[in-house]
């Protein structure tokens, strides 16, 4: 069966050893039956949009505008699937019925993906592909800020692992919005063009709903709204550095994580990805 | 399983009747075993590439710049997957290994098609995809025009309830050529463009390698290279009409046919193509 790619990085490794040492840390809440549903399909939020994202940035490789950003660019998408094995992994173990990292990344169709609609939106030009990688970034770290602090230690875990990756995307990511908003006339204009473009995807990441809820009530993450002030601040203080017009716009769509409505991008995502999985099921290599 | 459409011409209506019948016309070529390797991979190669450009011309169902260029794509999509349908649905039957068409449209990896480069190529511009089309159904209707006298009873049947169709393609094909050509001037560049870019692709359809010749040898079709001067006086005549430049290269882009080397696009195309049935093998409805 085609895997996920390793993932080298000391901690991760270590993690990895100690799960098969089952010295994984004890977390009630991955043994709460009736938090299970709600938890499963929030796990996948998280690897799911990582998921997405991550093969969306990876379609760049060979074909990035400079060397650097060719690099960068593959390093930040190996980083959001090494991210999508961590969560997806603990989503098929919260719900116990044999499905791992892989078989959900690889076997399940397009209503049964949870990521934002953002995170499918064709990649448009190397501007629009990095703004909408500054708007997830801006709300990844502060997501995993908070996870940090987890009432599940599992999760802290993860968020732990993922947070100094993350970091340098929100700082890369932020610098060359500014670079490009604030650079010469054209790239201005694409950067203010793909900041309107994806404003109403970005807006559904600060959405909650009935799952949100439960799962900030058991102390595992914040309510999504919750992440929006210090979201807003960082985006305000970049797009003015950017010279950059905030769209006023607080309407936001909907129906990517919650699974009732995706664009039509993502079974054609999906057609790509899975493809050597669907055609050679249970290969291995 | 998916199925390919239904084809709703009552020639075709009667082939099948017939076929279900027993009645289908005695053909020794078919139980040759000596030929079989080669006549199946032959009637696959004719098969690929119907398959293939229905296809990527279906990718413009929705999207054509005028109403009636996207009902008549629509309806020349339809007509190559249903000529796919009969050329697949033979092969599979020389084969004799209980591949249908649709096992052998929906189940086969990009190294095991037989189709020519040129059908495999992005869409472009509607400039860029009628030139390709026009190129291909030069080719196509002295290919059909030739199985009509085929040794082998079947391949006849087929090339003649094809060969009506395909002169509607090409004379369609040929005046939109036209047109563009002698159009305006940013039509004709692109048209010219189109051209130049297709030119060395569209060689490959008069490549002649040992297959070709056993088949040849068998009078059931007629070497590659021998299309060749019906193709040139056709083309020659359209685009002198159509006030473009002949390329003088007769440098062939070779792989496709014989399966040796398909561009990279090829295994976007199935991955796309081929997803319901890989996602959901056997599935019926």
């Amino acid at each position: 069966m085609p895997s996920l790619p390793d993932m080298n990085a000391t901690d991760v490794v270590d993690m990895a050893r100690r799960a098969a040492e089952h010295q994984a840390p004890r977390d009630h809440h991955i043994h709460n039956e009736d938090l299970k549903p709600a938890l499963f399909e929030w796990l996948c939020r998280m690897g799911d949009s990582s998921l997405i994202l991550g093969h969306r940035v990876s379609e760049w490789c060979g074909h990035s505008p400079v060397l650097e950003e060719d690099i960068a660019l593959a390093n930040i998408a190996l980083d959001l699937i090494g991210h999508t094995q961590m969560w997806l992994g603990l989503a098929g173990e919260v719900e116990g019925k044999g499905r791992d990292a892989d078989a959900l990344a690889y076997r399940r169709d397009a209503a049964d993906f949870r990521n934002f609609l953002l995170v499918e939106k064709q990649n448009g030009d190397i501007g629009s592909t990095l703004m909408r990688q500054f708007l997830f970034d801006a709300w990844h770290i502060e997501r995993l800020r908070g996870l940090k602090g987890s009432s599940s230690e599992r999760v802290a875990e993860i968020a732990t692992k993922a947070f100094k990756e993350v970091s340098y995307h929100v700082d890369r990511s932020a610098d060359l919005v500014i670079r490009l908003g604030d650079g010469t006339d054209e790239s201005h204009r694409r950067m203010q063009k793909a900041l309107d473009s994806h404003w109403t995807y970005a807006n559904e990441m600060f959405t909650d709903d009935g799952l949100d809820e439960a799962v900030a009530e058991a102390g595992i993450a914040m309510r999504p709204s919750g992440l929006k002030p210090a979201w807003d601040a960082l985006v305000d203080e970049v797009l003015a550095e950017a010279t950059l017009t905030r769209p006023q716009n607080d309407f936001a769509r909907r129906g990517g994580k919650t699974g009732e409505r995706h664009t039509e991008h993502l079974g054609h995502i999906l057609a790509e990805m899975q493809f050597l999985q669907r055609a050679y099921p249970d290969a291995s290599w």
